[in-house]
C-alpha cells in the first residue's frame, strides 16, 4: 500500500488547472455547443434536465423526445437501459423506464454524432453488462492536509460550501460513458473519513453528482472505531463493534440517502483487518455487509491480500476466498484484480474468476498506468481489459469467459459490478497527465457498459471524438494504440516475466533489486518473481513448483502446466525455463527474450514516426504534448531493454543476437540510476 | 587557445599507470619478447643497439645482419632510408647509410612479422616522404605545477634525475612508425620554459630519446624575453630582442647539441606575437629563424591565425601568409592545419597548400580527437589524413596533390615536415583513453613515413598488430574503422557544416550557442558558421559572400563556387543553400540533412553490433573497454542528431522525413544540457 501511495505522489506533478483549451481538458467531450436543438421530455427531473441540456446545445439532428415509459421492453432493459428509435430527418425518441436511461440514451446519440455514425433510421436498444460501473479513486480525500504529499483532486478544502467548477466536466465525462459510481478515496482511508466533518463533504459531492446518476462510495479503514478512540477493538465479532458500524452506516445514510456502500482493503500489505483479531475475511466482510444491508448498501471486499510468509503470492487470494464461496452475505461482492499478482503489464487471469460462483465477483482493473509508464507512456489498456474479459475460465465448460463469470450470465447474480482504479483524473489540465491515458478511462467505461465491445472499436470511437474523424488520422493512431500495450510488455516484461520494477517505485526496471531496505519483504523483490539463475529464468508454478496452476480449471490447468503447451505469453509466469528452451519461433528462450525486448523499443520508435506524421491533423498543443511524451517513452523503452537484457545476461552468459541493436549503456551505469520517490 | 586547454583538461581523466597488461598499454608493440635471434651489425652505436635488441628479443626469422654502407642506393634513400634483402630461410641484411635507417629497417621487419607478411625472399627499399615527422604535444610541460589543471605526461618533477619508466615504450612506439621529432609542450609555452631549470629537464628527455632518433623541439612564447623581465619589449626588429634570442638559442644548444628547433604560435587566439609591436608574422619568423639557423635549427611557424575583426575566419591564414611567399628564411616551415578553420570533422583543404610554393609548407594534423568525441568515440582519422593528402590543389595543374605540395615533389624543398597534434599520449593506461585512438597515432606515423600508403592498409596493419591477425576479426573491424569518421561527420556536421560545438567545450552540440559569455568572439560561435535562417543554411563563401573560394586554384575555385558543381561534402561550407535545394540524391537539402544525421546514428549502432560479435577474438579487458565506449558513442550520436535536427528545424519548419527514427528528446531539454568544463 505504502509503495503504491508513493508512486502516485511522484507521478502526478502537473499543476491543476481547468482551462478548457486545446490542452486535453475537454476529454472526449468536444462537440460544439452551438446547437439549438428541439428536445422535449414527458417527465421532469434533474437528471432529465441534464439530458435535455446536453442535447439542446450539441445535438444537430432531428428533434428528440425523451420518454419515461414502462413497457415490457423498457422493463427488460432495466433502469439504465434505453431504446432509441425514429428517423433522423424527422423525429427521434429515446425511451427508458427510468431517468438515467434517458441520460445514457442522450450521450449515446451524441457519441454517434461525433463519430459521424448517426444512421438515417434509428433502432437501438442498449443495456449495461454490469449494474455497478465504478471508479476507485486512489486519492487523498479524507486525509486532512493530504496524505504523504498526495492531495485530493476533490479539493476538499472548498467543500461543502463551494463546489469546484471542474466537477461538472468530471460528472459529464463519467455519465457519457455510463460510469455510475465512484469511490472517493484511496483504500483504506483514514479514521476521520467517517467523521461528521468529512461526511458533510461527501454529502456535497454526492448531491452534486446525483443528477448525473453517479453514486458515491467510501473506502473506510477497518479499524475506524478503534482508531477514532471510540472503541478499544475493531474485532468484527465484537457486539460493540457491530453496533458501532450499524450506527455509523445509519449516520452516513442520513447525509446521503442513496449512498453506495464501502470498498474495503483489509489485511493487505500491512493494513488493518479482521485477521488482527484472529478472524477471517469472511467474518469481517459479513459484519460490515450486515451494517450496510439495512440501507441497501453494497460491500466490495478486495481479494488483493497476501502474506509474506506464504509460498507463492499468486496463489493466496484464491486460497483465502474460494473456500468461503457461498458464505458471504448477498450484498457482498469480491473485488478481484484481473491477474493474480498486481496489475503487471501482462498477467494470466486470476484463478478466482469462475472459481467463486455463489458470491458475486467483480473485476478490478487499473485504469491509471501504475506499472505501464505512468503518465509518460502511451499504453492503451483496452486490449488488456479485453484480453481478460475474453479469457475462458472453463468454470462451466467452454465459453465460460471472465466476462460471463462476472456479468451475471453464468451464475445468475443480479448484483454485478466492475471497477477501475483511477488516480490522476483531474490532477492535470488533461485530467490524466497524458492525453492518450484518457482513452483508458474511456475504454473502461465503455467495456463496463458493454463487455462485448471490441477494444479496437472503442479506441476508434475515442480517437474520433477526441481528435478528428479523418480516416488518415484515425486508422494509424488506432493501430498505434492497439499495439501500444504489447510494446510495453515487450520492452518491460515479455514472455510472462513480471514484477521487475524497482523496489522503491513502479516506473523503471530493477530486476537486480534484492536489497532495497532492511526488512523489505521478499515478495516485493523482483528476484522473487523472475528467479533467474544459470539454468534459466521464470517462476515454476507447475506441480514441481508452487503448483499455482492447480487453481485453474481444466484444460487451462494442463495447458499452463506443461511447458510445451503453455501459452508463451505466460511461459515464465508458470515455468522456470532453460535459457536454451526452444520457442515456437525456433529461437532459444534467451534469443527470444532479447528479440522481444528489442521489438518493444522498435515499436515505440515506430509510434514516434506515426505520431509525427499526424501533425497536420492535431492542434499544436496536443501534438507537442504527445510528441514529447513519446520521446520519454522511447528513452524508457531503451532503459528497460538494456537493464533487463544486461542483467539477465549475467545468468544466461549468452550473446545478444547480433542482428539486434546493442545496449546503449552498461549494466553498472544502469544499476546506479536512482529515482528517489521521496524527493 | 584557452578554449583548447580547457577541453584537454576535462577529457583526460584516466589515471596514469603503466602496467603492461591487456589494458592497451602495449599499443601495437605486442610481439612476444621470447625470441633469441642472431643479429649482428657492422658498426656500433646506441641506436644500432636498440635495433639489435628489438630484433634479438622479437624476431623469429633468419639471422639478421645490420650494415651501415655508403652505396649509391643507400645514399639515394637518405639517412632514414633502408634496404632489406635476403632469404628468410637463410639470412637477411638491412642496409642504410646511417644508424637510424637500420633502426627503421628493424621495426619494418618486426611489423611484417606481426602482420604475418614476411616474404620468403626480401627485396625492400624504403625512404620517408618527409624529413621531419613530428608530434606536437599539447602538454603542460614548462608550466610549474601544471597549466589550468592540465599536468604534464613527461612527469617533469622527476626530471632530470630520474627518467620515468614509460619513456621507453613512448620512444619505441614512435620509432617503430618512423616518428623522429617531438615538441614537448603546448603552443605557446610559458616564459620559464626557456630557463635553465626547465632546459635541464629538456636535456634529460632529449638524451633519453636520442638513441631512438627522436629530436626534441620546444614551443616557446614569443614574448619570452619580456615576460621573463629581461627586456622591456619582444619586438622582433629590436636589436636587443634579436640578441636575446641568439643568446638563448646558443644556450639551448649547449644543453642539447641536436636540438630540433621551435614551433611558434604567435598572435593567434590572443597569444603574443610580432603584431603586438606593429610587425608582421614574416618579421617575427625571420628573426627567430636567424637565431636558430646558426645551429641548423628549424622554425615551424603556425599559420593558424585569425582576427575577430576580419570577415571570414577561413580566409585569414591565406591572406596573412601567401603574400609573403618567398620572403621567409630557408629554415622556416609554415605549419598549416589540414583545413582552413580548425580540425573540424570534415573541412576542405586549406588554400595555403600549393599557394605557398617558395617556402616549405607542412601539414598540421590533429591526432587526438578534439572535435571527434575525444577519448569516447571510435573515429579512425586515417581517412581524414588520406583525404587531405590526396586532394588535388591544382597548383601546377592536375596531380598537384597536397601530398606533392608538401613532400618536396612539386616545389623541390629539401626541408619537409609533417606534424600531428597529440595530447593524451601516456595519460592513460592505454595511452590515448581509447584503444582505437591509438590507431590515429599509428596512422599519422605511417603516413608521415609514406604518404602514398592507403588508410585502409594502415588500419589493417594496426589491427593485426594490436589485436589479432585472424581475418574473422580483421576484416569487420577494419571496415568499422574505415566507416567511423564518416559516421562522426554524419551525426555531427554533415554536408559541410562545421563548428557546431558548444562554446564552452568541444564535445557536444550547441548550434544555438550564441551567448556563451560577454565578450565571446563571434567567430567562436556556431551561428557564425552555420548561418541558418528561414531561407536556408550554410556559409556563403562564393563571390556573393566572403569569396573564400577565390583562394583556391582553378578548377577548384569554380567547382566549389558553383552550388550545382560543389562537392556535396562541402556544400554548406561554401554555400548558403535553400532548405529545398535539390540534392544529388533527389532529396531536398532538409531531408538530406536529416537523413545524414540519422545515418550517423545507425552507423554507430552497427559498430556496436560488429564489436559485440568480436568478443571471442579479444581479451575481456579491451573488449569491455571498447564496448563501453561504443555505448557512449551511440548515446552521443543520438544527442548530436537530435540537437542539430531539432534546432535547425526551427528554421526550416519542415518535417523530419517520416521513415527516419524520431528525436528522443525535445529541443528545450537538449538546450539545458550543460557540461561545465571548469568542474
Amino acid at each position: 500500500m505504502l509503495k503504491r501511495i508513493i508512486i502516485i505522489s511522484i507521478l502526478v506533478f502537473e499543476s491543476m488547472s481547468m482551462l478548457f483549451a486545446e490542452d486535453g481538458s475537454k476529454l472526449w467531450l468536444r462537440a460544439k455547443t452551438d446547437a439549438n436543438s428541439q428536445v422535449t421530455a414527458n417527465k421532469q427531473s434533474p437528471t432529465i434536465d441534464v439530458a435535455i441540456k446536453e442535447l439542446q446545445t450539441q445535438w444537430k439532428g432531428a428533434p428528440v423526445q425523451l420518454n419515461i415509459s414502462q413497457t415490457k421492453t423498457t422493463a427488460a432493459l432495466g433502469e439504465d437501459g434505453f431504446i432509441i428509435s425514429g428517423d433522423n430527418s424527422k423525429r427521434i425518441t429515446v425511451e427508458s423506464s427510468a431517468e438515467q436511461g434517458l441520460l445514457y440514451g442522450a450521450y449515446h446519440l451524441l457519441r454517434l454524432q461525433e463519430c459521424n455514425a448517426v444512421p438515417a433510421t434509428l433502432n437501438i436498444q442498449e443495456s449495461p453488462s454490469y449494474s455497478i460501473r465504478i471508479l476507485n479513486h486512489w486519492d487523498g480525500f479524507g486525509y486532512s492536509g493530504g496524505m504523504m504529499g498526495m492531495g485530493s483532486f476533490w479539493k476538499p478544502d472548498e467543500l461543502p460550501d463551494k463546489i469546484p467548477e471542474f466537477y461538472t466536466q468530471y460528472a459529464r465525462a463519467n455519465a457519457s460513458i455510463g460510469i455510475n459510481a465512484t469511490v472517493l478515496n484511496i483504500v483504506p482511508g483514514p479514521a476521520e473519513l467517517l467523521t461528521a466533518q468529512w461526511l458533510e463533504k461527501v454529502k456535497a459531492i454526492a448531491d452534486f453528482l446525483r443528477p448525473y446518476h453517479i453514486k458515491v462510495y467510501l473506502a473506510p479503514n477497518f479499524a475506524t472505531p478503534k482508531l477514532l478512540g471510540e472503541l478499544t477493538t475493531a474485532d468484527p465479532l465484537d457486539k460493540e463493534v457491530q453496533k458501532w458500524w450499524n450506527d455509523k452506516v445509519t449516520e452516513i445514510y442520513k447525509y446521503i440517502p442513496d449512498f453506495g456502500g464501502f470498498l474495503m482493503k483489509a489485511n493487505s500489505e500491512g493494513t488493518s483487518g479482521p485477521r488482527d483479531y484472529g478472524r477471517t475475511h469472511l467474518d469481517g466482510a459479513n459484519m460490515m455487509a450486515d451494517a450496510l444491508a439495512t440501507h441497501k448498501g453494497v460491500l466490495m471486499w478486495r481479494a488483493f491480500v497476501y502474506d509474506p510468509n506464504e509460498t507463492d503470492r499468486a496463489k493466496q487470494a484464491y486460497l483465502e476466498f474460494q473456500p468461503n464461496d457461498g458464505k458471504f452475505r448477498p450484498n457482498v461482492i469480491i473485488q478481484v484484480k484481473n491477474g493474480p499478482v498486481d496489475f503487471q503489464p501482462r498477467e494470466p487471469i486470476s484463478p478466482l474468476f469462475g472459481a467463486v460462483q455463489k458470491t458475486p465477483v467483480m473485476i478490478e482493473y487499473e485504469i491509471m498506468q501504475e506499472y505501464l509508464g505512468a503518465t509518460n507512456h502511451i499504453a492503451y489498456l483496452g486490449t488488456t481489459f479485453e484480453e481478460c474479459l475474453d479469457t475462458d475460465t472453463y468454470a462451466r465448460g467452454e465459453g465460460s469467459t471472465v466476462a460471463k463469470t462476472t456479468d451475471g450470465t453464468l451464475f445468475g447474480h443480479k448484483l454485478t459490478a466492475i471497477s477501475g482504479v483511477a488516480n490522476h483524473v483531474a490532477n492535470a489540465d488533461n485530467w490524466c497527465g497524458h492525453v492518450f491515458a484518457q482513452a483508458n478511462w474511456y475504454v473502461f467505461g465503455r467495456l463496463a457498459w458493454n463487455n462485448q465491445l471490441s477494444a479496437q472499436d472503442i479506441a476508434t470511437e475515442w480517437v474520433k471524438q477526441t481528435f478528428t474523424t479523418d480516416e488518415a488520422f484515425v486508422l494509424p493512431v488506432v493501430d498505434l494504440m492497439m499495439r501500444s500495450r504489447e510494446a510495453e510488455v515487450d520492452f518491460m516484461m515479455p514472455l510472462g516475466l513480471h514484477h521487475l520494477f524497482a523496489c522503491g517505485h513502479h516506473y523503471g526496471p530493477e530486476p537486480w533489486c534484492d536489497e532495497h531496505e532492511p526488512g523489505w519483504r521478499p515478495d516485493w523483490k523482483p528476484s522473487y518473481y523472475h528467479r533467474a539463475d544459470a539454468a534459466g529464468i521464470g517462476y515454476d508454478r507447475t506441480v514441481t513448483g508452487s503448483n499455482a496452476v492447480e487453481q485453474y480449471f481444466p484444460p487451462l490447468r494442463e495447458s499452463y502446466g506443461n511447458i510445451n503447451t503453455c501459452d508463451e505469453r505466460f511461459l515464465l509466469w508458470f515455468h522456470h525455463a532453460s535459457w536454451t528452451h526452444k520457442m515456437k519461433s525456433g529461437r532459444t528462450l534467451w534469443d527470444e527474450l532479447c528479440y522481444r525486448y528489442d521489438r518493444g523499443v522498435q515499436e515505440v520508435r515506430d509510434f514516434q514516426k506515426t505520431w509525427d506524421r499526424m501533425e497536420k491533423y492535431v492542434d499544436s498543443e496536443r501534438f507537442a504534448h504527445v510528441q514529447a511524451k513519446l520521446q520519454i517513452q522511447a528513452h524508457d523503452a531503451v532503459w528497460w531493454r538494456d537493464a533487463c537484457i544486461l542483467y539477465f545476461q549475467t545468468f544466461s552468459n549468452m550473446p545478444i543476437p547480433y542482428n539486434l541493436e546493442r545496449p546503449t549503456t552498461d549494466l553498472e551505469t544502469l544499476m546506479k540510476i536512482s529515482i528517489n520517490p521521496f524527493n
